[in-house]
């Protein structure tokens, strides 16, 4: 029997992410020998390029391109920019070093470049991401903010020291951080048929403290508020290596309901990537139709609840009925509840009755 | 030889815990059988009995005490809700289940037990914590911020499920979650000989690549920002129990500063409570003068820092002559740096170069 039971992928993306921060070396320098200024194309990410695609069922670009060129005066600056964090980037991949966004701005510094803020050397490296189309995390580049997962999958490392080991996400019951080793590694094998994506810690560990992992043969994720790209990514690993359909619970008000619809369907904002949304993941709740039915303890909308209401009615993510649904119940009884809020009911109630009603309901 | 070669506490802690909630009813029905109006008493939190003792170095509460009677009118509200927050604390502490802040404010409805927010509720939880002397977390109200760790240090489960089972935490390169599993954990072995805690993810997993582990022979903790109580507890386990120095290495601003210190020394929150602080550790850097020796990049103060570093010269934890240079330092240059910032001389020079003179320095 093979090691893997799954389709890797690590391997060769990473393969393809140093391939790719290659040929863009090659070309400035075949520029360069044929005598030409140097210069890089990427699509445009101005927002009259952002469009919503039915099809893909997320943000992308359009056909609008721009490029950096070395012959002209304004563009020397974030070309040379553009082309130094390339280098740094194919240093990071190919020694299998990881980096944050802040570090990169400071290491910048090691080589002379300058940057006036880190929203400039943020900017760079989503032009590199635009240039590759693959999310910085490819060329590790990471978050610092970490989140969580626990259940049966065993998982095959392939950083440095730990190329090989496995690890059960069994392991610790507290749950198994979610950084730049777990999401390179590879899944070797699992018994779980779910996904189920957490938006609290609390209820995080009273999922595991309940067995909810054995009981709905599920791996849990806990994305702690909005999730971090690197945990989007692996979640549509999840969905599509492993073929797990994906149910997302967040506290019942427009902010849970966008940490759903991000992992979903992704941000304009990363309208160049692909690779962070899962379409076919489901929002189980907590909806506003929820609150009524369960007569959950709610607190009043405020304003600002209000008005980012009204702006996610008219995005194109929320189209469909359930969504449009949900937002006009929340417009009329004006009220919000959180994911504790069934502990009214006894702390089990959430996992004994509303879990599995839910785990239905969406199917 | 035995299997745990530490001192165990967390057995003893929770049996002290459970008979502390149980002879806190029996109280209260001895003061009914005699026909007496019960009540309870406990240390005064207020403002006017908040020292700062040199000897213990952290704050601990005065002689004055406050007495809820039932016979008050107006205490009978609080009183009521300390009994049941007793009693609901003594159900989650037999039945090894943990709980929020947030989940006791909203199960207290299941009792019909009403507390206008949750700030009232968390105000109660505090008193029963100065009832006991003892700190939620031990009668198993977790928060939800989660920090990790990572080292050589074998621990043995307690929780249900997992009792007696080991884990080393090297096992997962991404860190280990410090969350109740983890905490309530007995210590097994470690070939460590230090503790290293580090503000930000990022230099935690610079550190963790860059083997500082194995180099340092160190227990790394990541504090994520303010260390969460759980995690400041922990850090005073490895320090008490297995007698390791503990190093802190934060940002280079008053906020970072704070976050040492209040490792080092609590804050005035908590001086009802002992367990918290680690008085030997050491504040080991990002320091002012390191800004100006190291020659980092810098940012400048804003306001609030400068207001914050003038709030911190006259607190009494501050009047030790290292922490005083710094304020003054800072206050000089009133300029701050990042832990990152070090990368402007490479990635791993923070690791090859700062950190070794700073343990030295600081031992």
């Amino acid at each position: 029997m093979p090691r893997r039971r799954y389709k890797s992928s690590i391997i060769e993306r990473r393969k393809e992410v140093l391939t790719g921060l290659e040929n863009l070396g090659v070309r400035i320098y075949e520029q360069l020998d044929r005598g030409y200024f140097p210069s890089i194309e990427m699509p445009s990410r101005s927002t009259e390029n952002i469009y919503y695609d039915p099809q893909v069922r997320q943000f992308i670009l359009g056909d609008k391109r721009v490029r950096r060129s070395a012959r002209n005066i304004r563009h020397i600056r974030p070309f040379t920019q553009l082309v130094w964090t390339a280098f740094f980037s194919h240093e990071l991949a190919s020694q299998r070093k990881t980096s944050t966004l802040r570090d990169v701005y400071y290491s910048a510094q090691a080589y002379e470049m300058s940057f006036k803020d880190q929203q400039e050397s943020n900017n760079i490296i989503t032009d590199l991401e635009t240039v590759l189309g693959s999310s910085r995390e490819d060329f590790n580049i990471f978050p610092e903010e970490r989140s969580a997962i626990f259940g049966d999958l065993t998982i095959e490392y392939t950083v440095p020291d730990y190329e090989g080991r496995t690890l059960n996400l069994t392991s610790h019951p507290d749950g198994v951080m979610i950084g730049p080793a777990l999401t390179s590694s590879e899944f070797v094998k699992t018994t779980a048929d779910k996904v189920i994506a957490i938006e609290k810690g609390g209820l995080f560990t009273r999922f595991i403290e309940e067995n909810v992992h054995k009981k709905f043969n599920a791996i849990l994720v806990l994305t702690a508020g909005q999730a971090p790209r690197a945990t989007r990514h692996f979640v549509r690993r999840l969905n599509r290596e492993l073929n797990l359909p994906v149910y997302i619970f967040t506290d019942g008000d427009p902010w849970g309901m966008h940490i759903a619809m991000v992992m979903i369907s992704g941000s304009a904002n990363a309208a160049h990537l692909r690779e962070l949304a899962t379409p076919d993941a489901k929002w189980s709740g907590v909806w506003a139709t929820d609150i009524v039915n369960y007569k959950l303890p709610t607190d009043p909308l405020d304003e600002v609840d209000v008005k980012r209401l009204y702006e996610l009615q008219k995005d194109p993510r929320y189209k469909d009925p359930l969504w449009q649904r949900e937002i006009k119940m929340f417009l009329k009884i004006r009220r919000k509840a959180e994911q504790e809020a069934f502990s009214r009911y006894g702390l089990t109630y959430i996992v004994d009755k509303y879990l599995p009603a839910k785990l239905e309901e969406t199917k």
